[in-house]
């Protein structure tokens, strides 16, 4: 265990905008008062050499090379992939990714607002009013919509709890082959590869979250597509890349998927032009589903700092053969 | 106590189309298997003198006239107001509203879903998608956003509890002064006609499910909205004569109201041409937001029309003097 570090400097980096960094800078400094803060990097090797720790929202390549003392790297988002393919970032050094109880709060409405949105036809009306049409459908139960939720980390267990609560047949997929069947908290679940297709299968709406890796990236593909019900939605909370975009475009025009409500996109603006936009059966955010909420973000990253200076047990470590 | 009756007579009867009222008949009869049923109007007077009971979906004027035997009209609509505004229904008939747990669902869910695109912007982001923009806004907390719920019926405690379960900071408001305070399963109420201007000056999102009566007819006019913070958005699910459409359109105009949801409106279908089709800051739906639920309904109908037969307790009875 490293000593415990009681004047601390802090490397606080990222791809964003100078507004940005200062409110992070300003929440963060307000919480450990005792630190020394190196804004966006060090001017001197001398500098260099004194950083204990990085907070980082998606830093620019290399910039963590040759920080000698640098005990942990904490995300201040929860998707750390970037951060995983840059070589530069030492291998055996500590990442935590965000887990922020607000941005879970985010996610979980926006699946929420999607899922409420797709059940009771609420687009299609946005779609009638457009063109002038008084046009009421029939309405089903909750519980006679099945709902899949990719992914059971914190966003999408948060997700799939608060879909159950509102009476939807809800059962969620894990990538990873772990104990199938109810949770303590009552949530359905399956996981691993071969348990996915059945569960498409019965899903006429399936929500994204999963964390990006080798093994999920492109796995929304034209096989998954085809393996929904025909006409039923997805909805993309998690990244891009888990998309075959091409092939989502496909599945749309042929009217094996319904419907699509994104947030994330394989380029992100989405370009202008892009079919999405103008697309009548998708539903387009700007990857706004859950943004970091900086009050609470700043408490989580700060107790990690705190207990990696103090040779405590720092939580939300990445796992790096995971990938997450 | 009248007479327990076995073999009952019973009038369906409504301003609906032929399939709809043949449903709610198949619907019907299989849970009363040893009743005659007379659909529409009775054909003579000797089957006029027959009805037991009248089970009625916004029922033609003076189709409940002369029905000697009649001892109770069953809704199969929460709304009860134009059966009350007929005079030719006998005064001492009881009268029972359908409350249905399905409905109650589907109203919460459309709540739900309305106070989401508000509180989170989706419907910002739907109008930047037409215009081809990437726009993300800042995002707030639930517990951020007070939300107001006007009515305590069935209707909107459901919608308020399932609000509050979001994180939403949410008071409910009964037009009906009784006992201000917190209810036991934790929501926050207040109550009676003073109450309501200090609710809606702290109030950035109004869900009205007040039921319609002389009191709340044209509750929702200028002083009203006037009474809501600058920008603050009107959800109405309840009754299109409960809004004074010419203000809201003024309202709206000025800024002073943000957005509006409506589902009803003073004259339904909305005319063609009416300002609400294309406005901007209205998210219109055709008198949608929660339709009764035919398997549910016909359940709730039915157990009120055996205690109608074997003397027992008719549940949600009209009071006449309140209006509903």
């Amino acid at each position: 265990m490293d000593a415990p570090i009681t004047e601390p400097t802090i490397l606080l980096t990222g791809r964003w905008d100078r507004d940005e960094r200062d409110d992070w800078h300003r929440a963060l400094a307000a919480r450990l008062p005792e630190a020394r803060w190196v804004l966006d990097a060090p001017a001197t090797p001398d500098e260099a050499g004194r950083i204990d720790i990085a907070i980082v929202a998606n830093p620019a390549p290399a910039v963590l090379r040759g920080l000698p003392k640098l005990r942990l790297v904490q995300s201040l988002w929860a998707g750390v992939e970037k951060l995983l393919a840059d070589d530069s970032v030492p291998a055996d050094l500590p990442i935590a990714r965000m887990v922020d109880p607000a941005m879970n709060a985010a996610m979980a409405e926006t699946a929420l607002w999607a899922v409420l949105m797709l059940h009771r036809g609420f687009h299609r009306y946005a779609r009638a009013q457009q063109e002038g049409r008084w046009a009421p459908h029939p309405q089903r139960r909750a519980d006679e919509v099945r709902v899949a939720v990719l992914g059971l980390g914190q966003m999408g267990r948060t997700a799939a709890l608060r879909l159950k609560a509102q009476g939807y047949d809800v059962t969620g997929w894990a990538a990873q082959p772990r104990t199938s069947g109810v949770d303590p908290d009552g949530l359905a679940k399956v996981t691993g590869p071969d348990a996915l297709w059945p569960l498409l299968a019965r899903s006429e709406v399936v929500v994204n979250l999963l964390p990006l890796t080798p093994a999920t990236r492109g796995l929304i593909d034209a096989r998954f597509l085809a393996a929904l019900p025909r006409g039923a939605a997805l909805v993309n909370l998690a990244r891009g890349a888990h998309v075959v975009e091409a092939e989502l475009l496909a599945a749309l025009a042929s009217g094996q998927i319904g419907h699509a409500v994104l947030d994330v996109y394989t380029t992100e603006p989405l370009p202008a032009g892009h079919a999405f936009w103008t697309h009548p059966a998708v539903t387009m955010l700007p990857h706004a589903a859950a943004m970091t909420d900086l009050r609470s973000a700043a408490d989580v990253a700060v107790a990690n700092v705190r207990a990696a200076l103090t040779g405590g047990t720092v939580r939300h470590r990445v796992d790096r053969r995971r990938g997450y």
